[in-house]
């Protein structure tokens, strides 16, 4: 695939730097670091890490890629002597390993740190390019479904608990609780949202202080082992409130007419607009920053969000591609609602999951 | 001191791109968020933060930055329908906002994203510069060092549980257990490791399998709520073995060296050589990738590993700066042992934000 798109560009490099906190670069090396790294692949299929002396082996143990070499075999610390600076020794390094596979054209995805950029571009053909690896993520393999589900049973397992053992006062001690429950199954979650009164308003806001009619729980767990993420809400209603609990009604009917229309083949915008009249059509208005003020969903996989969005824009959703589907209303006077799951694009529909029952009364 | 530097490169702005998940973005911003947003300084000592419409409450009530703009104020959603490409929507608004600022020259820090910096270019004069802000997170306010030793007590109070309750059989448990442990406490552990036998000679195996003779414990949390890491390692012996108990003491005896080195002013290249000096009188020979392989130390802050590196360089160690002191020893037949503290540089000595006994005997 790789190789196919640096000949549709004439190169004959692609270059990455990073490390697997970024998503195109762990899905191209499978090899977890924290320390950035380089990673080049070239037309002819060979592919290149670049790593420090003592992560060789554990990178030909564990990295997907098929030659590792360590800065030492390359001469680093000869570098790094002379010149004295670690970056610009580094760089030379990049240089001479590009030369020596008589690189001419060289591309150079979108998040490249411009200090790399700016020096390769002195001495090749440079052209900025959206990361292919961006593009392969968004339709999601066999396998990578089976990680988003295991991530996905792994949110249903702690809402089912928490809804059983609801006894929470606050949405700090509700987020804690949460939060570690998942962390013990290897998972973790950052940022939770347990949100509730008018402050859940703002869909953001992750919620503070004593629970009153409701909460928003906005969970988005990622496996520790395999890095795949799942995104979940469920609003609920501790204390009845009758207002919340409309406005609650017209999001999940809007939710149920977006997931009747994802399939193969569907655009985005007309399932983002659908949720729209739904809305209206409960007599909800989106105005002034009120009302649905986000857009349906987005992709997840290595990261919480990514592509496809399905929003305003024109999209055309594919088989293999994994999406949430999340409206929801707010209003400053009354506070937010929310319900949301995790799908996979399928031929004729969509398989939901994170089926967990929509209406949850606590009271 | 942004607008100092701003003046000494007769720039009018410097421009950042980041998530929280980059440190200086966050130390620039005290704004966390998990999409990448735009923040600006002029030479005025104005500043401002580039945020979706629904992040605009919380940074007004989360950030530090004085001018908070939604990318509806700035017509987003306008430029975003005329052209239908959300990246170069953004650049357009990024564009206008410096040209109403009358920006004439630009900088860029080295790690900017590539597509941001080459559409900048064609409207500014820009200079890519070493962020400032890394610069400024080299030396720790006071607070700041709090935080460090916020996270370390934490790595205290889970190592004497951990040791005085040792009954871990496996790496994989130990490992568990401790990261459980800090994380119930409001502090993430990730990749802890938990190494033993002959793969603990490799310094990033973060260890599987049966525990053997003993344990390379190295943790490194940062804290959920303020994000400042600490970083700390003892070897454990949980069996007698004394050849791995002669390279211990080695190591502790090379750090007590560099310890009792540490002031203000020091040269770090002189504490590194006073280390490999301390285990060469030992008679731990490094040659052929086996020995001490790593450098004594790197900066603890906002990240792991940040400025400044204990090393071959020489860099000047100055108060305030906070500092692992972690040499090592790993042989291929017998195994690898480490100790390591975070400690913060003063006028006249150091002082260890990681205090706890050397030796760790559970046999």
């Amino acid at each position: 695939m790789i190789a196919e798109f640096l000949r549709k560009h004439s190169a004959d490099f692609i270059i990455l730097h990073g490390s697997s906190s970024n998503a195109n670069f762990y899905y191209a090396t499978k090899f977890k670091t924290y320390d950035p790294l380089t990673y080049i692949a070239g037309i002819d299929g060979s592919d290149i890490l670049i790593v420090p002396e003592m992560e060789k082996k554990r990178a030909e143990r564990e990295s997907r890629v098929k030659e590792i070499v360590s800065l030492n075999d390359l001469g680093y610390m000869e570098k790094l002597k002379e010149l004295g600076d670690a970056k610009k020794a580094y760089l030379e390094i990049l240089v001479a390993i590009l030369k020596e596979g008589r690189c001419r054209k060289l591309l150079i995805p979108e998040e490249m740190p411009t200090y790399i950029s700016f020096e390769l571009m002195k001495h090749f053909e440079v052209e900025v390019v959206k990361n292919p690896f961006s593009t392969l993520r968004i339709i999601k393999s066999s396998s990578e479904v089976e990680k988003i589900r295991d991530t996905s049973n792994a949110i249903l397992r702690c809402v089912k608990w928490a809804v059983e053992n609801f006894s929470f006062r606050t949405c700090e001690g509700m987020r804690r609780a949460i939060e570690l429950k998942l962390f013990s199954e290897g998972y973790l979650a950052e940022n939770t949202i347990c949100s509730t009164g008018k402050s859940s308003a703002d869909p953001h806001e992750i919620g503070k202080g004593e629970i009153e009619e409701h909460v928003v729980l906005d969970v988005f767990p990622k496996s520790l082992d395999h890095l795949y993420y799942s995104d979940f809400t469920r609003t609920l209603f501790v204390r009845e409130n009758a207002e919340l609990e409309e406005m609650y009604k017209a999001v999940v009917d809007a939710q149920e007419k977006a997931l009747s229309m994802i399939r193969d083949g569907v655009d985005a915008k007309d399932v983002h607009q659908a949720v729209k009249d739904t809305l209206n059509s409960h007599g909800f208005k989106t105005e002034k920053g009120e009302g649905f003020i986000h857009s349906t969903g987005h992709g997840v996989g290595l990261e919480v969000h990514e592509e496809p969005r399905i929003s305003e824009l024109s999209v055309e959703l594919k088989k293999g591609m994994v999406v949430t589907v999340e409206p929801g209303l707010y209003y400053s006077k009354v506070g937010g609602v929310r319900v949301e799951d995790t799908v996979v694009v399928r031929k004729n529909g969509c398989e939901v999951l994170t089926p967990f029952e929509k209406f949850i009364k606590l009271y």
